[in-house]
């Protein structure tokens, strides 16, 4: 941490700050500047609260130099962690493709769905029994007859099944029926909810905040592994910016950025980063192409009919186009699917 | 509802749109035009999805009309709501100062910065004991303990006390010790917690995200007043935008559109929107003069050794010079404070 | 500037950094951690790239710890900078309303305008003759013709004119014509537009672009103060964010952070910010508590038949009852109008 | 275009919204709701300005269907337009590598850079001489001079050269030696300088402004194609963001939806975007993926030299390796390099 001084801190004020550095355990380096004077602050310092020193008289600015972040990190963890769900591993050298409708609405379309994806190697099937709406008159989900629903998938079928967890008190009934539980965008700083998936120990996709930086996605993250639950994929599906165009503006750069920053698995979703089935295919390509381990995809049997988010689902002919487009892809990068 | 037809949309495929129209209970109506032909749909749309249109062929674009919100509305309730509590009323014409710590940190502290605002006139004293913290190695609040202390408080003075509820499993134990419950800017959509609080039947100050638009504030007010709990206050807090010198951006314009959109009352919190106690009283001064039914401001007895956010809070000395000024604006433009 | 050095950096590296700024004419001061070492520069860094350092092996951030303008800064110019046109002083402790229509239209127009503002006392007159407009089929401005109807208002009248320059080589003609010489928000980093307006010497109104930060506001304002022309007001009107409803989110913390940094005029133009007539009085009224030197606001005779911007310009009479209000708010906090 | 009227809009405001669509030379289709009327105008629309009714009493909203470019766009020119630069196509099947240095530096720095980047088949070269900075203390750039070297590499070689231009009149400069103009992010909206451009009939590589929509993107292509000038490559390359971690934030769903709205090609430049070499080869080949139409990236023979921009610039060498992953991926979807 560096303590910049204001141009006009008196002496005192700058040997408050440094007392008050060594009072708090930690050593200050003084650098004096013709027009101003830093203080660099040595030790351990992730406990550290930079308004300690923001609201001491003659400081100008305060500026964290360490990540904040540790269990996620790269220096504490070098080698890439792989997630292992039924026998599917997610973040090794085979991309992963998760598949499946927004919402579970029926047994039939459950059936119908799983079957296609399945058709086409997809092993982790998508599939909302809680979801998240911004109205309260929209669809709430089937809750727990959903479950019941993926249960039976899981049952019948090899594959593995991925839902939204919106409470902390759902945790244990969804963790019963779901092999990865997911944090949805709205919820990714619900930090009860965070505590509460990580004492699980079930894999979690944790997904970015639309309006959530990078740093603060594996600040969440470190919630989860704090609990010594290291089981998490990090998913990038879009952030909120000033374009109408797209529902949400796919920041493709956080794959390269985040697999420099963490060993946690990064998943990319096209579906709701986009808002339309018409560009999934480009963006997920394009999640291949930049490193990602998995893509997460809206397939529905019947777009048109379906209870949320019809207009980004693919359908089932058009998803198998593009997992023939995603596999040339992945082997171009060295990757197999 | 509006749906617009891509140019070249064929004749089945409007007829399509117009008969799935008649099939969920509305009305049709065509406008065809040279370059292009739009559907709009007469009838009850709360309940309609876009996406059922957006997902059929032919289609190019969905245009709501009417607004998602209902009870929320000035349509459906004219009047401005008045929200009282103890003998403070919230939303009237007299503006209302709720002041105190981020974060209770201890009796000693708690009943300084009390007695501080107090002594200006302010019945309504903030003060967390469970902290939403970016960071799992930040401090996450007194829990239980601080409430006793705010319970203290109320038992001891005539002040009326708000404080953040985190999760739905907390709402009975917070609603039992604290006048207001405060949805925090990240459980905004926390659609659970939502619920819990309207079913509280106690007031709400509910905090806009601070990645959400106010169609989406409004959105989250209507979970609440969904379950007879017409309580709510909303709270502009700031948001996020690009520009990093404020921790946020104060949308001021929030004021006169949420007044417009709405009967509920507004406060604004200019202390998290700027993040810095020197632009405070600028803040404030504005949102008394754009028409705000109060504001949230923190005040700690000694800002540099708060636990949590003592860069955005005011010295005692200082929040009085600023309710002086308060004062003064608020006379300006008619009201009392 | 700090160079914070990678936890993974070799002595190599590190000695390289230092013998770098050292060759730059710098001072270099090491400060050892246990996780990461940084390296402090001491000495004229105005002129320094960061990325000098940025692309070097071993460093992973850079950090700026001076502000990149100088001219513009409190730091420099400690008083409040006053800018006179005609008899107006703008700076000062009187506020100062500039008002009229978004266009000039024609004389009928203009005259019936600058009329009725001119009857509550507003001595400077907005009033654009070169249009940036996004479509190539809007109205551009009446060009050269409108520039005389300005010149005629300055004659008749003892009203003073503002009006925008587009390109450089307008800079002359528009000179000839007005008193204040607009960059708008689509310009502020035009920086041939800039020079060109700095050599002139005229009373310069420097919008920032709507998405801009303030520090690079303060730099295009630098690049007019480089030419010795002091005469120059900021203007807030407004940045891009992902709330809709608003046109644009007016920043009303640049008011108090923008006269903290700088000795420059601020001006408010909440007619772009927010897009709607509707807003304009609350946003106006927020911008004089909030500590402004002016207002810049759009005033149109009869708003439906504006040829552009009809929908954020005030009616005359609608202009008349806000000049009430500025004024009692302006009172209470001590300024005149 | 449609009126959305308000709730309680009366029959006369009603009656004059329709009146004055038929002035306008349009027609009026009425669709009466039970809680709202709307009006949908029918007719040649791109000069109408939404203004007009905005400004109207009892109009809630007014809802733009047509798209406001018409020659940019698919429905006028529906197959892919080919910009032919020497004997290079950019647009069709072939994917186009731009590359070079982000300033032209000195004779050696451009020949050696060129060679460098010659010898793995880019055809061609960038390089500025005309420096937009954010800070008037920054290199701006050789100027005249640049222009010079440029030129001796057009002639030495069979390379061709894209640079920018910074103001109007520049253009005929510029043109005279350089084979595409570029418009550079802060100049998007310099409409001046696109008339300009637009005039001279000179193939034009526009960047997309930082803060600017794709729909304001094709207006500006709009005003360049106004002018008879077809050969436009629109260039996306980052926009403005919360996000800190990298400069800009890519957004790479521009791609497929610019390829769907226009006929122009659609070319990306990584290393703005991200401002950081080590990302640059992950987004360059998400872009291949995405279905761009070329590339532009900066290649420096010596970063961290470099007097403007070092820090995003790739080496020669991870430059060589990057190309070859290029190809992989382009003959993955198809394309050649």
């Amino acid at each position: 941490m560096i303590v910049v001084m204001s141009q006009r801190a008196t002496h005192e004020q700058i040997q408050d700050v440094v007392d008050r550095v060594t009072e708090l355990g930690c050593e200050a380096h003084l650098s004096q500047g013709k027009e101003t004077t830093i203080v660099g602050v040595i030790g351990d310092q992730r406990r550290l609260r930079e308004s300690v020193f923001e609201a001491m008289d003659g400081v100008e600015q305060v500026v964290r130099i360490l990540k904040p972040f540790k269990l996620a990190g790269r220096g504490f963890h070098p080698e890439d962690t792989v997630v292992s769900v039924k026998d599917v591993d997610i973040g090794g050298n085979a991309f992963v493709v998760m598949a499946g409708p927004c919402a579970v609405e029926s047994h039939e379309q459950l059936f119908e769905a799983a079957g296609a994806v399945r058709r086409v190697g997809v092993r982790v099937l998508r599939g909302g029994v809680f979801k998240p709406r911004t109205s309260p008159y929209s669809f709430q989900g089937l809750g727990r007859e959903g479950l019941e629903l993926l249960q039976e998938v899981r049952d019948k079928t090899d594959m593995a099944v991925v839902t939204e967890v919106m409470a902390p008190e759902q945790v244990d009934m969804v963790a019963a029926h779901a092999d990865i539980l997911q944090i949805g965008t709205r919820n990714m700083q619900n930090f009860n909810l965070l505590h509460a998936v990580g004492r699980s120990g079930k894999p979690v996709l944790l997904k970015r905040g639309m309006m959530s930086t990078m740093e603060e996605l594996l600040m969440s993250a470190e919630y989860i592994l704090s609990h010594g639950n290291y089981r998490v994929m990090l998913c990038e599906r879009g952030i909120r910016t000033f374009e109408p165009y797209t529902r949400n503006t796919l920041d493709i750069s956080a794959v390269p950025v985040l697999k420099e920053l963490t060993h946690l698995p990064v998943i990319v979703d096209p579906s709701h980063a986009c808002g339309n089935w018409r560009w999934v295919s480009a963006l997920s390509l394009a999640a291949v192409a930049a490193g990602a381990d998995g893509l997460l995809i809206e397939v529905h049997p019947q777009p048109e009919m379906a209870l949320s988010d019809g207009e980004q689902s693919l359908r089932p002919d058009r998803f198998y186009e593009l997992m023939d487009r995603i596999k040339a892809v992945a082997a171009a990068i060295g990757r197999t699917v």
